[in-house]
Order: C-alpha cells, then structure tokens, then sequence
C-alpha cells in the first residue's frame, strides 16, 4: 500500500475520532486533525478535559462509526456559506479567513459532523479497520503553535491498513520508549537537567562525561590527521561583532538578550563563525595559508521555546563540532570532497553506514552572494557528492538565504532519520567582515567560506547514539568497559589484581559491594557494560577469569593474558560488536 | 644592603622626583609616592601634560637637587597647620581627612618642597647616588585607583645604591619585554585580543591552539590516571542558581550583568561550583560513592576593570583547569596530599621546580562553617603540607570566610612568583546546598568540599609558560615541532618525503616559500622551533637531514630513522632541553 493510501485512512481516521468526540461530548471545538508521519492527531477544545481514562471510551465510540458503513460525503460551498456553518468555531473562522478570496471551500461531512477540509478520503468507513487503529497520547498543544493563544489538547492516534501493521508499530513505539535517551540517560547516570538552575542546559555526569570525552579525543586527533587545526573562540561577544556579522538582524530571536559590561551590550554567543572570522581577519592572509580549516568544539546558546525543549534532542546550549573552511574558489571542490569524505569516515566509526545526501539549492526570493558564486558553488557541491559516489536528493530552492549547502541524514537502528551532517557554504560574512586573500596574481579576492558540522552537536548526538545503541555502547564508548565480580569477598584482592593489570588501557571497575553475585550480575548487565568478569578460585590458581560477554556467550578459563590483547584490540579498533 | 634600606633610598628618590617637577613646573599637584618591589612612583597632575621628552630634564633637575646635599628634614604637625599648608591640594588634604583624629601628621621637608610623609627617609641627598636611578615610563592613575575621579600621571622610576644593581635590572626589564607574552604570542601568532569584539577576550589561532590542545591532553590524560572523573556543565545558570550559592549576595560585582530568558534571570557563570554541586545532589549519596574527584576544564567570566586588563594575565573569560572533591572527614588529609602531590607532578613537568607552598588560616572576621571543621581542615592541610615535605609558610588569618586553603607558587626563569594552584575548602556551598552523604552507620552527613586548580587558568598560565620559556616551548608544547628546509626547490619532494615519514608523531612542515635557505632558516629560528632540518642532495641520497638544534649544535648526516626514533623519545618524555 503507498504512503499515500495510508494517509488518506490516517486523515479519514481522524474524522472518525472527531465525530465519536462530538458525539460523547456535543460542544467540543475542533481546530485541525492532519495526518502525520506515523498516525494522526485532532487538536480540540473539550467541555470536560480530557484525560487518559477518556481514551477507552473514545476508541469504542469510534469503532460504533466506522460499523455504520458510513459515507464521507464532499461538498463545496461558498465563503459564506462557511463561515456561517463555523461561526460557533473561531478556530476554523479564523482558517476560513486566512484563505484566498477565490479558494474553493469544501467540506467532509460523516453522519452529522462536518469538518472544513479539503479531503481526499476514503469513500465510507467500511474502508476503515476497526481494529487497526489506535489512540496513543494526549498532549497540550497552543492554537497555530503560539503559547500567547488558546491551549488546546492534542490526541495523537495511529492507524494502519491491517491489525498486523498495527501490533508491529506499537511494539517499535514499545521499543523506542525503552530506548528513550532521556530514561537510558538515567539508567546510566550519564547527564541530568535542572529546571531551577535553568531549563535545557544538559549537565554531563561522570559516566556522561566518560563517553563524551571519549568522542571528543576521537574527534579532535581526527581532524587534526585531516589537516584541521583547533581554535578557541570565547562565549560572549560585544553587540559590534553581532551588528557586524548581521546576526542581531536576522537572527535575534533565537539569541538572548544582552548583558552589560562598561556600558558596552554583549551577547552569549549563538554560533561560533564570528569569531573564527576575526581570527582569520588579525592578518593580511596570502593564498599560501589557505585553505585554513579550523575546528573548534564551540558551545552556543540559542533560545528554544521552553514547550520544544526534549532531553539531549532540543535544548538550549549545546557544543557544536564546529569547523570553518576559508579557500580560494579552485580549491572549494576538493575540501568539499573531503569534508564529505571527513565525515562519512567518522558517522561510520559509530556503525551510521545508511546515509543519505541533500544538495539544497538558492532560494527564490531575497538571497546574498553574486550569481557566478552561487553557480560555482553549487556546481562544487554537486561535484563533490558525485566524486564521494553519493546519490542525493536535491531540495530546488531549499538553501539558506546565504548559499548553497549538502546535508547528511543517518538512519538509526529504529529506522528513524537523523540530520548530522552539515556543508553549508556562506557568500554573507566574507562580506560583511570584509574578508580578502592575497592571490598568486597579487589580487586581493574574497575567499570561500564553509561552516561544516560532523556530529551537529555534542549533546543531540549523544542523545542519538544512546538511542541508537539502547545504552549498549560499543567498548570503546562504554563508559565501563569492564566490570569484575568476585564469586566471593575471599576473591577481592585477585580481583584488584585483574583491574590493575587491564586499567591502564581500558575504565574497568570491581562491583566489592554486599550484594550476592547474581545481583551484581544482574547490575553489570542492567548498566549493559560490555565484559563482566567473573573471578573466584580456579581463575585465581590459574590466572584466568569468565566472562560474561553483554548479549554473546560466556567463555570460562580465559587467560588474563590473551583477555587484555583481545580487548585492547576491540578497543583501539573501534569494533561495533564485542565477540 | 637590606630591602628596607633600598625601600628607604627608593622614597627619598620620590621626593626628589617630586621636588624636581616642583621646581620645573610649579604648581604640580601632587598625589602619592611610594616605593614599590622594584622602584617606586609619583602620581602627579603637572600644568603642563608629561610625556616622555619631559623625563631626562626631570632627572637632570633630580642630579641637580642630589648635588645640593640637601637635609631631609621631619616635622610634626597638627591638623590644623597640615590642612592649612595643603589647603590648594585637594589630595592631600583627602589623605589628611582620612586620619584618625588622634594621628601624629608628619612632614618631610627637602630644600623648598614639603611633602606629608610618613618617612622614613635618608638623613640628606648626599646619601642617593645621582648615577643609579632611572625615570622609566609615564602611566595614567585614577586618583585613589577610582576611574570615576580625577586622572593623574604616573612616574615610575628605579634607583638602586649603585650603578651596576641599576644596570644588571635595566637589563633585567629589556628581557621581560622580549619576554612579554603579548609581544611573543603576536610574532609566534599564538593568539590575539579584538577590543572591538570585546576586551579581555582571548581569541587562541592556530598554533596557540596546537599548545592549549596539547596542554589539555596532558592535563586529561593525568586527571583520568589519577583518579578523576571528567565533568562538563553549562556556562549560564538562572538566579536560583546564584542566590542558593550565595555569589549573588557576595561575589556580584564580579558577575555580569544578567540575561532574560522567558521572564528569568540568567548569569553567565563566575565559578563552576554550583554546577559540580547539582550533579552532586542529583542523586542520594552513599559513603562508597566517596571520594568524587571531579574536573571541568571550565570557562567562567568575570569583570575586570579594562584598566587592569593585562594580555592573557588578566581577563574577562578565562577556562579554569577546576576540580571539586567531596570526600568524609577521614579522607580529607589523603585527598588534600593526593591534590599536593599531583600539582607537583605536574608543575614540575613543565619544568617549574622552586614551589613555595602557603597554608591560609581562618580570618579574623565573619567566617562559616563550625569550629571544628576549621580545625580538622587545617590540621588536614598541615599534616598534607608535612607528608610532601614541603615547606611552607603561614598566612595567619589570611584564609576565606569560608575555608582555609594551600597556595603553590612557583618561580619563573625571570625570578619572577606566580600564584598557579590553589587548594581550597568550602565550607559554604555544602550548607548552602544542603549536600549529604549516607555514612556507614546509615547517619546522613556533611562532605567536606574541596575547590582545587592546578594551573589556574589555561589563559594565564599560557601566559606565564611563554614569558617562561620566552617563546621557546620545549620539544612537546612547540606549536611546529619540526620544519624542513630544502637546500633548493630540487629538494621539495625529498622534502615532502621526510614530512611524511615524521608526521604521524610530531608536527612538522616544510617551509616551500620563495625565501633563500638562510633567510628560511632564521625564519624558523625567529619562530623558535625546535628543529629544523636542511635538507639536500647528499640527504637525498643518503635518507638523511642536517638538524639545526635550537640553541643548539648543528648535526649533519642524521639517518632520518635515528632522527625519528630520538624526536619520538623527547616528545613523548615531554623532555625540557632538546640535545
């Protein structure tokens, strides 16, 4: 079945549940009710707020209609005639009145309800499965997104062709909750949030702090082997550098407001390019220095309303895996390659090998940079794509107002995509900052500048990788790689002896607490730590140890010796499976 | 001679200096003249605006009066007579008002010019030496250091008890300026201020990027050996944040003014504590759980006065290299000599080996915490101090309201101290914050906690190892570690050969400009960089380089094998001297 015919049941589906809402509780005003990516919600305003229980109810009255053999009957009318059916509903007055004066009106009625709608649907509810739909959640949800107007209830439902579809869905939901960052996150201790000391500001626990030094060693020794050099940039910039750069113009409402020092406005920083540009302006650059590639792992705040804020995903400082790319038109091609090259490497160092490219090209309307750039831009970036063999979709007119860019998606062990990658080029600051090189012909030209994100940010990656993984981290990630368990206290001190020889490579612990050894096993495998080895005394006689291999077998009387060289190697390989 | 009898000579020179500009443009007000550690100054405000063309006539005036042999001559007075004879310098009758009422006024008398002095002075000028004193430079000075009062002009002078003392410290100051970090980080391109974007902000470029990284990997690598625990926090926290911890209340004048986010307050962060402290309370502590030894390489802004801005010495944002321990009572003493140890160790790596070590008691005044928590913290840091078998002396009283501390500073190739680590107990922020952990005995308890930083600020101590080692970083810090010289472009290739059989280890480059050899060759030297290698044709065929030591002995013929194994050995010993 196409995406297509699903939707169409979707958005029917949709009707369906406003009709049984209207018949259980008559005065209900309906706002919108679309299909999405996996289902369908209604937004509405109840006489009696809805909760969880109200759900049940709604289902059996729903599945009473679909049993009607009902018709979804289209039917045009005229402006007035609309606003006239709707004048008790502001919300659909309020939709009338933003459509053109010559729209064709039309609506869907379904035994006597009626929604403004412009279909399609299914012919009649006998299209419809009774028991291949499904109502999930409910959420608060502000009329046209806008927290200042009427806080409506949202239900979000899914529907499917068939109950087998269905059962599917909800086992993948089932699972997704269970590989939520936010709860993994908790499980594993690895970073909190303080809503009293500030709404989407992440704090990295140790066993947080263990991975994300790990992926930033990783990280920096990568580009520097790629010819990248490390800059520091601060936090805070005076109002000039932001009126400059244009940001307080087209971006000031994601940056907060500003604090004072000697009478001077400053602003924390919601990006780090600026800055990068005042370091490439402190001299007179000669053709010879390009193309500089400099990388900074550079925390931004930006301001996110608090109801989009959602754990590591959506927050409101986050440490970009920032890089900026000055070069001389001829040399754009081949750092765009490598770049992309750069960062297929690294997303497949974490086992992201299903990727998929975007080229999104000038807009239509108001745009910065000379067309023979946005031609040649655009034409490296496509070259590029090809020279990496990468297929790509093209989003025609998709770009940023200052140039051309290529995306990266990755799709995740879920199926579910996710925007990494970023190879956005800029014709607007090397303007406004008055950017030059010194060219071979003793010309001073405006360099090209690229911003280039691998990971997009620290925090959002790590919320996709704890996803991905379901907190199985692979060895070299695992915040502990190794846990001993003593079969008994007796055995405490061959277990120091077993963490002493593996802790100089790799983060090993001893569980030495009360618990009895099936618990702490148990633990190990709860915190999902790679290789639990348990000691007792054959294993000391021997110098051997059993290990516990997370989701493998159990392998007895291994040789501490042969252990260590085999875990090093997972280790320093970067191995995704740990057998 | 004593520094008290020097301190006396260096005051009488001030009246001197004062008595010459008297008698050059009368109707000098004068402000203060004190000596100071290395000479001593006069703030002025002349009819005549100084500049330096005004100071050798001035000290020609100064030999003229040290020839007179003129008395110093002492006179008491009362307050009355004092005011009266100052009553048209608004200075001094200040200083004379700022008197308890029952002080004994003193003048000091030298030929026709009388100042209020408390003296001491030398009996008569025939007991200076007209030789050995210099007139240095001229300053602005706000009267009483307050922007908002009159602006003067500051002499600064020298004098010593003869010509060679002034002339060995003549010497002394052209070497510091050679030194200045400022003026080596701009000819080694390690770094620059942008005053448009914002004062006392360090931009870190490239190379001095290659340092800070290398430095922070060594100082991550030790923390994990040693026991610590990497952490990362948000750099803006709301005003709970701040008023729980109570810097709003008695460190605000260092804080930024605050920002708005959806009708809160925000503060960028002076200090990491309170952040290291929500973690800690992000979950109930048990006495296993303890010791928490936790690090942040984490940057915090504070105000400065733009007038005390000094290059990366003092600024606006600086990353302090910060960690916090919370440990039991029985710990303290350990962990404060595991902290003492470890700054030693890696002071001492980078070649600081005088360390003066201070133990700051609790103060006089308003203090926190109960009595005895002082005592068992001092005695802890005591038997700390004694177990290093590090001297130390005593800053009786001289401890924060909140705990007493160790200081470790250390002397520099220039002679010059350095406060760098600080180890601190806080017995504030755990009552503030309300921290526990759950004892052995099941009772709920205090921690003790502990703020520790070994290097300081990497900003400053950036500063301090550039003027230390006068740009001249050793093997292991050197941004360009290695640079290849071709005899000829004939050679480039070669070159480009031996570049890559070196480049996986250290950081090299070839210098392929157009220059002539030599003129390549004091380029590098100019840079300081460790070694370069003249490579030609009898290399070429030998596999072999000719290595130019900085500072060093050229070697000819080196089998590049040799050369790399010995460069691997020095970087990876982070060996001080290069032969």
């Amino acid at each position: 079945m196409s995406q297509e015919e699903l939707s169409t049941i979707r958005h029917s589906m949709a009707h369906v549940l406003a009709a049984a809402v209207q018949e259980l509780q008559p005065g209900t005003l309906f706002a919108i009710g679309p299909s999405i990516a996996e289902g369908f919600y209604y937004d509405m305003r109840t006489p009696e707020h809805l909760t969880m229980e109200h759900l049940s109810d709604i289902e059996m009255k729903m599945r009473e209609i679909i049993a009607r053999d009902e018709d979804f009957r289209r039917e045009e009318v005229s402006r007035e005639e609309a606003l006239a059916l709707f004048a008790h509903n502001p919300y659909k007055v309020e939709i009338i009145e933003s459509l053109p004066l010559d729209a064709t009106i039309t609506l869907y009625r379904l035994g006597t309800f009626v929604d403004l709608c412009r279909g399609p649907h299914v012919a009649n509810t006998r299209m419809l499965r009774a028991d291949a739909f499904k109502l999930l959640h409910l959420a608060g949800a502000y009329w046209r997104g806008d927290e200042t107007r009427d806080q409506l209830q949202r239900v979000y439902a899914t529907a499917f062709y068939n109950v087998q579809d269905l059962e599917a869905h909800l086992l993948l939901l089932q699972e997704r909750e269970k590989r939520d960052h936010r709860r993994i996150g908790k499980d594993l201790d690895l970073f909190s949030f303080h809503e009293e000391a500030g709404a989407g500001l992440v704090y990295w626990h140790p066993m947080g702090g263990r991975i994300r030094h790990t992926i930033e060693d990783f990280w920096k020794k990568e580009h520097l082997k790629n010819g990248y050099e490390l800059i520091y940039t601060p936090h805070i910039g005076r109002s000039w550098l932001w009126e400059t750069s244009g940001h307080l113009g087209f971006y000031q409402d994601s940056m907060y407001s500003p604090m004072e020092i000697d009478q001077q406005d400053y602003y924390v920083k919601p990006m780090n390019c600026p800055f990068h540009i005042m370091i490439y302006r402190n001299d007179k650059k000669s053709y010879r220095q390009l193309p500089c590639r400099w990388a900074e792992l550079g925390t931004v705040y930006r301001y996110e309303r608090a109801g989009a804020l959602h754990g590591m995903m959506r927050v409101r400082g986050f440490t970009q895996d920032d890089a900026h790319i000055f070069c001389t038109p001829e040399q754009l091609e081949s750092e765009i390659y490598e770049a992309l090259r750069f960062s297929l490497n690294i997303l497949s160092t974490f086992g992201f090998r299903k990727i998929s490219a975007f080229l999104s090209t000038k807009p239509e309307g108001k745009s910065v940079g000379e067309e023979h750039r946005w031609i040649e831009a655009t034409s490296a970036l496509e070259g590029a794509l090809q020279r990496a063999s990468l297929e790509y979709g093209t989003d025609i007119g998709g770009g940023a107002f200052y140039g051309p860019k290529i995306d990266l998606k990755i799709e995740d062990s879920m199926g579910r995509e996710w925007q990494l990658s970023t190879i956005q080029l800029d014709f607007n600051m090397p303007e406004r900052f008055n950017l030059h090189f010194i060219d071979r012909d003793g010309q001073a030209k405006r360099p090209y500048m690229v911003h280039r994100a691998l990971l997009g940010s620290l925090e959002r990656f790590m919320g996709v990788v704890t996803e991905h993984y379901a907190g199985a981290f692979p060895l070299w990630l695992a915040p502990i790689q190794v846990r001993i368990v003593p079969v008994s206290m007796k055995f405490t001190e061959y277990a120091e002896t077993v963490k002493r020889y593996l802790l100089e490579d790799l983060r090993v612990d001893i569980d030495d607490g009360d618990d009895r050894m099936q618990a702490k096993i148990r633990k190990a495998n709860e915190l999902r730590i790679p290789y639990t080895l348990v000691v007792g005394g054959r294993d000391q006689e021997n110098n051997t140890a059993s290990v516990k291999v997370r989701g493998g077998e159990d392998k007895r009387d291994i040789s501490l010796e042969d252990l260590r060289a085999f875990l090093i190697e997972k280790n320093a390989s970067k191995a995704l499976n740990l057998n």
